[in-house]
């Protein structure tokens, strides 16, 4: 059995995503928590077990997966017939790896530092910056539509998470804005965007 | 085909170490090159074909593979033999997954973070900081040996990492002073550090 430990527009939103990617809604049950936002508002939810009072948080049956790249991962390799990420085996895998990994190691340092303002020399020495991040992804926007090559995979859903929601740290070039409007074009993007609308109202009301 | 960009104690040390216990030694190519240090030594080195002249780097048949933890992920699934971590199907999968992530999402920042003494409540929020870092360590080390149970696995390797050459950022807590003791007396830890030292031998030389 599978739960989805989520909260409306937050960084469980691209599980949501992934979720309508792999058209595996029966699979998976959705329980939604609260959480501490940024601007004060909500708080830790005693029903949520992430030891951290985050999201998202996946159980699959009595095992925790924590960390969306890994959460990612694991359902990709799970439901591997949509094709949103090439498996064991596959010549692509580590290049697939290295991209989710990449994310969460470099991209979303760089950007909360960026959002906090902080600069500092061995902050720069180990994660570089917007300038090297926007690099890395136009040379590989250069010569495909998406990370991976002609098709969106998770790891496109997962890059393209924070640029949607948070225009500020979003690079701005030519190759990455496409690429953006690409990722935004596909259907589940309007559906994850309406189930985070419906039960953002639902827990409003509750 | 594979090949290892290394540089002797760096981050690249840890795939060192993991080819040693994978016991892949003839199965690896390992190209020394030089990095920028912290310190101002060394530099980029031209025949890195890493886009930020970092290491580690893994070349497999063509394809680079970049990120410690992906590296890692990649090997021990290749390389399955040893039980280095759980393959997809089993069980603990999910959980071997999540602390790869974690360690790269969170433990990374948090220690570079501490390193230069910044502190903001944007980072605080995302990456909370060394305390809860200790704290999910502890209850990970409260019921069993390693991270992952019984057995010594690259979750435990990636994670005690930093902890060998950076003292100030070890966690002060029995269980986890004695996890790394426990890390530490695998022959792995002592032939790595031979390696890196008659590397750096052989650099300083030619
Ligand atoms: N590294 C984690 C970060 C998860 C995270 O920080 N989630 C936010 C929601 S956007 C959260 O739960 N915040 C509440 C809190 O930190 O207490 C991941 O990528 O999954
Ligand atoms: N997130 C990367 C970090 C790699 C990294 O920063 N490596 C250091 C060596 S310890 C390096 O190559 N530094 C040289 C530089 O940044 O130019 C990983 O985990 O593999």
């Amino acid at each position: 059995m599978l739960t989805l430990y989520y909260s409306p527009m937050s960084r469980a939103s691209r599980i949501i995503r992934l979720i309508d990617e792999l058209d595996i809604w029966s699979e998976i049950e959705i329980r939604r928590v609260s959480v501490a936002r940024l601007d004060g508002a909500g708080g830790q939810d005693p029903s949520n077990p992430h030891p951290d009072g985050k999201v998202p948080l996946l159980v699959h049956d009595g095992v925790e997966i924590w960390e969306s790249n890994a959460i990612i991962l694991y359902l990709t390799d799970l439901f591997p017939k949509a094709g949103m990420g090439p498996v064991a085996g596959d010549p692509l895998r580590g290049r697939y790896l290295s991209w989710l990994a990449w994310y969460g190691n470099v991209v979303e340092p760089v950007i909360v530092m960026g959002a906090a303002e902080l600069s500092h020399p061995i902050l720069t020495a180990t994660f570089r910056g917007q300038a090297e991040m926007t690099e890395r992804l136009v040379r590989a926007l250069e010569g495909s539509p998406f990370l991976m090559g002609e098709q969106f995979t998770a790891a496109d859903l997962l890059m393209v998470s924070p640029f949607t929601w948070a225009p500020a740290s979003t690079p701005d070039h030519p190759l990455v804005r496409a690429w953006i409007e690409r990722c935004d074009a596909r259907p589940s993007a309007e559906r994850t965007a309406r189930y985070d609308a419906e039960q953002l109202q639902e827990a409003g009301v509750a």
